[in-house]
């Protein structure tokens, strides 16, 4: 009775393994509950609201960290019915280590620190953001998260590569503009790292103008530096584009083939 | 003669099915009547043109919900030659709740719900801006329109997907900001909500400066969402692409080709 | 010998068609021309530089339009020899009126009506502008130019729309943001018109920051326009780079198809 | 034993050659001095950093130039077992003149021109940026460099020409704006190469907002060269994109099939 509880409770959080009513419901409850979270975190910054559901806000938090405490206990509990997390102990500690489990601790863990050892409470609530983390596992139950996650870890090389240009272009821009405007604009233009915010501004083409080059060389540089990152920005675009198509042809391509020694027809997939 | 003059209507306003002259002009007239109302009702908000010409724009604005009435009520009474609503009573209802049914009512109800209701006259113009929906309807008359649909509703849950991925990453950059800058600008930076707006404004590379970051952790943290937000927003311009490429080589895979040794057609996806 | 002599003149205008190293010289002088009448025109602008060399402009002018008018001249006297201007009479009134004809007219007609008419010296400087439509001629010597004008022009009906459904987007977004913002800031967003000006600069990602919402409704609506504008600008790099692929998979097509009738292959360009 | 030396130090300084635990640590010394070299070129312009440790900038300095001439000596002496640098002189010669070899002597000539010329210590902070080559140098180690390499290099000559039309729609659209402009805002829109920045920082959507058009004639105009911005620029993106499909798809062509009936291996492309 106690194995088949466990593994009750393990579909019951796994909504993808269950059919009852009660998987479904217990689920769309902790989504729910997320969802809550986050809208929670970003309204008690409002000053009013703060000031005026401060016992609100206080006890909402406190019922979220017990349900996830309790959810991520019957978690660790029940895992070993996940054949990844098969055995009884190193499975529960890969369990806990994984991505899933971490991101789930993550969410829970501050607020234990924080009874333990009295945190700043400044430092508490930054340390909620953790929790906005779960929201990415929300997107495991939209259909398409496995195409996109597959284009970015097929193309993880080219994307990384382009990332480290992008890093060199910005570093070379900064250090030409620096000893353009330095000059020029002292106070703005201060120093290398100073200009690397600038560079990041004018490369990814935001702009806010809060540093805009006044030299003739700095104002023809900056022209240079933005083709250039026309053209390297351009790189994770055509890079991600690229992957989709791979993504899609992969999927209609269970066409047949045509062996040239045999005269057979058999599916690409068939042959890997 | 009762249902023919009823199927004559039927061609009159559905152009593409008619071939003589008065369907086409009878439909040039409509077109030209949104556009014209498109146009006024921009022009009437330039307060010198207003006030001069508020007689004009009053009586445009009646005639127009005049004919657009017409118009509807013989859309309605004649829409049963249409096979999708042919039911005399329920295919009405049925064509009153499609989405061209229901962007036509729109543009004339707030109208009569001014005449009844006597709405605030402010309210009743922007309701008149649902008029401006008919202008999408016109893009049915275009080539290409089917192809662009297509590849919206093919590839509609990957795009739904990025979407929810540039919320997370609003939503996540905004919080972080809100802790990095709201020290150091606490009437700019003022809250989660406030800052929302800066993530918006900045990860669209729109950039209008009102909401700059100042901190060194505020700059660095931004210089980092800039780069996720390349790869983010890459995301539907990928998708789309993919989708177009998809789009054309199925309308280039139909295509017969003629054997120049055997003079016989067949298909190019049948000779590979 | 008078034959000839054209046959020569139109060679040597058409260096394509030669392989004398008269052709390359008179040739590379004429795009030399082009290249200098663009610096004089754009330097002459600088007031100091405008001031102390008024001379040399002057009959730098004067001298560009003599030797231009000579080569429009010679190339109407000699375009009979060009298959698509055969004709001795309507051939050269077709070459006039071709786009080639039409572009070396514009950059020398100014000067002439100037001269008779008497033109205002400004309108004269504005109109010497059509002389850099020359410079799009200029790109006819680049390799992939065809390339390029083929994604633009077999994907022209798809651009088009996207042009109309960017037009639509922008015109409802400053329909929104007027009625949105207006009470707030009403000597910023005057108008409807006035508010395009603030649709085309956000949705193109721009962002100068000289009309900001302030009201929680327009940035609420600006976000949501902002990620609708995401999706409609990328239409057209999408369809730009389908159309790329498809040219560069065309130019490599020229495998063989194997007929599945009669079992000879043959190029896919053959079959067509 | 000298041939052997010359031998083990070209493997040395190759590490993709040797599989020694030295050849990595002699390398990854190598790349980390670069690093360092960058990071400390970039603090040093920081006032507080520079005023303190200017002595430790200095002797970094000097010892960096030291390893860096040691390794490029060694470098040239031992290229000739490089088969594209095997004579062994006409064969060093070649090497000294190629991009690597160029790229690490700019890396240190400064340095020995100011020793014996005596430079401006300014000019001499500036040249010593081209130290930063080498961090290009670096991307050679990453996997997929090659490929992004072979997209620019296969697609160059149309980059080429995406980069003129790019140029040609600035200098049209600067040439345009300052008549449009210049009369309204003087000061602004002061000359036609002062307008260039303006048309770079708007067709590039950086939009810093230091020139803004104001009037009705200039916006107009800015609102259509917006739009063609977004089709030009579109252009370079598309370019890259389909050039990384193309190389994707070589990669994937190569890749063998084994035909699940008759147990023949096959290339993918053979089965077509």
């Amino acid at each position: 009775m106690y194995h088949a509880t466990r593994k009750k409770v393990h579909i019951l959080l796994h909504p993808e393994l269950g059919e009852t009513k009660w998987d479904k419901i217990v689920n769309g409850f902790i989504i729910l509950l997320i969802l809550l979270n986050v809208i929670v975190v970003i309204l008690e910054t409002v000053q009013p609201l703060h000031d005026r559901y401060i016992d609100f806000f206080h006890y909402f938090d406190l019922t979220s960290v017990i349900i996830f405490t309790v959810e991520y206990v019957l978690r660790v509990w029940s895992c070993d019915h996940d054949p990844r997390y098969q055995h009884s102990f190193y499975g529960r500690i890969r369990y806990i280590f994984s991505v899933d489990g971490l991101i789930d601790l993550l969410a829970i863990l501050p607020f234990y620190v924080h009874v333990v050892v009295g945190l700043d409470l400044r430092v508490l609530r930054i340390l909620r953001l953790l929790r906005f983390l779960r929201l990415f596992r929300l997107t495991a139950y939209m259909k398409s998260a496995k195409m996109i996650r597959n284009v970015f870890v097929k193309r993880a090389s080219e994307l990384k590569l382009s990332v480290v240009l992008i890093l060199f272009l910005v570093i070379i821009a900064s250090s030409i503009m620096y000893f353009a405007e330095h000059l020029a604009q002292p106070t703005v233009f201060s120093s290398i790292p100073a200009t690397l915010w600038w560079a990041f501004v004018t490369l990814t083409s935001v702009g806010y103008g809060d540093m805009v080059p006044i030299t003739l060389i700095g104002k023809i540089m900056t022209a240079v530096l933005m083709l250039c990152g026309v053209a390297i920005f351009a790189l994770p675009a055509g890079i991600i584009t690229a992957g989709f198509l791979e993504e899609i042809q992969k999927a209609k391509e269970k066409k047949t083939i045509k062996c040239p020694q045999c005269g057979n027809t058999f599916h690409t997939d068939q042959a890997h």
